[in-house]
């Protein structure tokens, strides 16, 4: 099934949703003109086409491998890899003084979809680099900067994240990975680290792990976490005392080795310190709250490649009879519907993830506003834009029948690789809790009640309007409830708001599509399955919002196993 | 992780909800005597924990393998299917006269719940010679009954059910498999079918194959079809020419070999006619009604086994912290609010199930209305119950975490095997087109009145009797509907009766349940849960249970492609 490039819906939602062409009016992100960013779409889009999207079976019968030197992707990736670096595909939102092209954060989300769309597993590699790059502009010395952000911003060395260890994934103040300082300005490293993304690979010549750890005397929890620079080649050449213990045998993302680290066997692992001792769980937060929205724009992704699957299967598959003869199984209404809601839901998780975006470049512009609402809306891009993209999968799974759980078709891998994307860079239930238990209350709730009065200005929809209206009130409670109730609630309410503001998204959308052909029609009937059939449904939740945590805690944990 | 059999839930729902007891008083059920009840349940419990459950993994490692002489199962199935025969429970569910022990169909299903959570794709193959019992109990000529029934009871032969073929799926009556009269009684079978579970192993000395196939001048479509038998090893003991041509590169059930099969490749494929000649499409009813209660018992199976699985893992691991201290993250509000939903959903799955072969039973012992609620019910039983599986299997995977998504816990195993059960005996949507195109309208509505009145009148929870009321309408006006209309709400409105018709038998058994032990309160709690949380969620679907077709058909098919 040949992968298309989503160009002319990413190209409107980049324009109604994230605002690039206000974006392309400041001096920052001049460089976003039209032209540029219909070049930049469709030279990805043919680029995905034509280097990534092939490489992506591969990626999951074969995957990546472990062996004592490392980590050796499949045949043909190291090549589309530098393919993508001499591309410059990894610039795109890189700011100008890091050698990059300082296009706003929505068109490299819209670059990394299209990519991620072709080849979700190879995606995550160029995904992890750009946290990195985020926490190196945020956090790092002039020095630092220097030395590793050119380097990482074409590709020529990819990034990671070195968060969790053993005892210590959601809970990331129990780790124990520790920090020594050699006296001469660098630390020895030591510790074990999992679930590292492309932790290793033989793609390009160097690897900067951003590893959490504790110094000596540090304060237990959070608080007494810093964050290292350890490269996988040393500035003199060298080889790091980095090593890959073993990959995991996952349900998908075959391409995207997930490594167990181990740093310092030999006492010979040196990093530098990124920003200030005890820093570490902020430019953790840089790093992550970037790599938030990435994860909901792997949703996206998955989203957009089973829908399209899912659609040329169901437009060519002849089964059973309308009344006019044999019927394409697009024509039988329930197949309909399942399609319908594919491409809704679809539109709806990048509405939300590219909003997301825009605001974030609004932000960089320095409006304060907008630094808010990327804190509230972050939590929702990352958690709801991955819960759809795992439905789209499986009603494409669905579309499919039998062929479906067949693992040629392909529609099984987007299945399996969606997975993960509700538990990694924090669990959606982690995301859940931080909109009820931070999100809310920031500028004394002013953040929430300005998102829900935007809504609110431009609702035209009967069904919308109770939804906003239901957020609004649920949310004023759970600013003040008791902590628990608070978290009993916080996935269901996460669900309601989320829906509310693609609805919001997504009405606008419908209102400012312009002409009648396919793209606008299409549009138009997406939206309005959205308004008339998910909004209701998400008003369901209203209960389990409203419901207390002593529903939860009605029966001692041991019942449970009764 | 250890499997427990949910014996004392299992016979509180055969009790409660299934009617065993009463069903003890007949003549026919006379053997299913308390004690009888129990030791079935302990002994068939004792059986899987030792014998099945240990080769669950090897059956996904290692999976069925095909070579040029059949299909090989894994190390240790063959034994362990051997002592499943030895053990007789097999017989559980067959009538006396053919050698079985004459136990209700409720306590069948109990049995093969057990067997299917020690053991989903193994589970599968009894399953299938269930179906094909059946078929030869209702259509077979006595001197068929007295040669195979014995055999497939005990399970010393197993059985296969021959439908689809590579353009026939959902639309039966496309098939092209041929059967010609050889004038003594015999026909000669000629074709291709594909998606055959347990088409071939090496557990037991012979198959039987019940294949439907068209006769020469057959009418066109279903009518068209007769049901033949054909074995793997002829009453001569010579082989027939069926020939095991591949299995199935599937995404999980990787013990249950998904073979295609080639009949009378070699013009050598013997079979005899079962029941009249164009009356394939009556037996095939028969043996699918059976089977699709069967795959929704799947969706219990694998819901029971995922949620035991989620609830140790929660139990045991501990992950940041309450107000004491470390805290285990059972404790945690919302993974404590997925595991309740677990619990909830696997006990709605079960009672649904359950009540559907408490209700087989009656119509057994000639209850009229049983058999109109049997025909009712088995749609919501395969699409819903099937659902949840899949929902539940998937909250597995998510109260793991990262360990979820790695294969050695299990939980990933549970996800994948699951995902096939919405899809064959019939795809949901083709139950939700069942539901409302034939069986809403049987005994001219009364079927479904009656139903809805049973429910109504024991429901005492606001929002369940809001629901209920919610599908009497909405299944009223889908009598006289358009039938794209139909068709167009048929999904959310199945989901939608399912779920009333769910809280309806959990709020007898929480009305039913005594005592204040841990399994008391369990039920207690998750019912409450039940009717307060997933009752108005369902109820969210009105909206598009009222959709009209014409939404889904606003735009041209090739506009899903723009």
């Amino acid at each position: 099934m040949p992968f298309t490039p989503a160009v002319r819906e990413q190209r409107f939602v980049l324009d109604t949703v994230a605002g690039v062409p206000e974006l392309a009016r400041s001096e920052r992100f001049a460089a976003a003109s039209d032209d540029v960013v219909d070049a930049v779409l469709e030279g990805v889009g043919q680029f995905a086409i034509g280097e990534w999207a092939p490489l992506n079976r591969a990626g999951d019968t074969v995957g990546a491998k472990w062996s004592p030197e490392g980590v050796h992707m499949p045949d043909g990736y190291r090549a589309a890899y530098q393919a993508y670096v001499e591309g410059g595909w990894g610039t795109i939102g890189v700011a100008e003084e890091w050698g990059g092209q300082g296009l706003p954060f929505a068109i490299q989300s819209a670059v990394l979809e299209t990519l991620g769309s072709a080849n979700m597993g190879f995606a995550l590699c160029p995904t992890l680099t750009v946290g990195a790059i985020e926490a190196l502009a945020h956090h790092g010395s002039p020095e630092q900067q220097a030395t590793y952000l050119p380097k990482l911003a074409t590709g020529e060395w990819t990034g990671t994240m070195n968060l969790t260890e053993p005892q210590a994934g959601s809970d990331v103040g129990a780790l124990r990975t520790m920090a020594t300082p050699l006296g001469d300005g660098r630390w020895s490293i030591k510790g074990t680290k999992i679930y590292i993304s492309f932790g290793d690979h033989d793609m390009a010549d160097n690897i900067v792990h951003l590893v959490l750890a504790r110094t000596p005397d540090a304060p237990k929890g959070t608080r007494g976490i810093s964050l290292f620079l350890v490269p996988k080649i040393r500035e003199d050449g060298t080889r790091n005392d980095v090593r890959v213990v073993s990959i995991e045998h996952k349900m998908g993302l075959h391409a995207s080795p997930t490594c167990v680290l181990s740093f310092g066997d030999n006492d010979d692992c040196t990093g530098e310190l990124i920003g200030p001792e005890y820093g570490g769980i902020r430019a953790m937060f840089t790093m992550m709250n970037n790599a938030r929205l990435n994860v909901g724009l792997q949703g996206v992704q998955v989203a957009e490649a089973a829908t399209q699957a899912a659609v040329a299967y169901a437009l060519d598959r002849v089964q059973g009879a309308r009344a006019d003869g044999p019927a394409r199984i697009v024509e039988h209404p329930d197949v309909r519907r399942m399609l319908l809601r594919m491409k809704a839901q679809t539109q709806a998780a990048r509405a939300l993830v590219y909003y997301a975006a825009g605001q974030v470049d609004r932000a960089t512009l320095g409006d304060r506003d907008a630094n808010l609402r990327v804190e509230m809306v972050t939590p929702l891009a990352k958690a709801h834009a991955t819960d759809l993209g795992n439905e789209v999968a499986s009603l494409g799974i669905q579309v499919h029948g039998g062929m479906g759980y067949v693992e040629e078709t392909g529609a099984a891998q987007f299945f399996r690789d969606a997975r993960i994307t509700p538990i990694y860079e924090g669990t959606n239930g982690i995301q859940a809790a931080d909109l009820v238990g931070r999100k809310l209350a920031l500028d004394n709730g002013g953040g929430f009640a300005r998102l829900i009065a935007d809504m609110a200005a431009e609702a035209e929809h009967a069904d919308l309007k109770s939804l906003i209206e239901a957020c609004d009130a649920l949310g004023r409670t759970l600013q003040t409830s008791d902590a628990d109730d608070k978290l009993a609630a916080s996935y269901p309410f996460l669900t309601m708001l989320s829906v509310a503001t693609c609805g919001w998204l997504l009405e606008r959308q419908s209102r400012m599509v312009e002409g009648d052909d396919s793209f606008a029609q299409m549009k138009r009937a997406s939206v309005a399955f959205y308004l008339d059939q998910i909004v209701p449904e998400a008003l369901g939740l209203c209960a389990a919002a409203t419901a207390p945590a002593s529903q939860l805690y009605a029966v001692p944990a041991e019942a449970f196993a009764a």
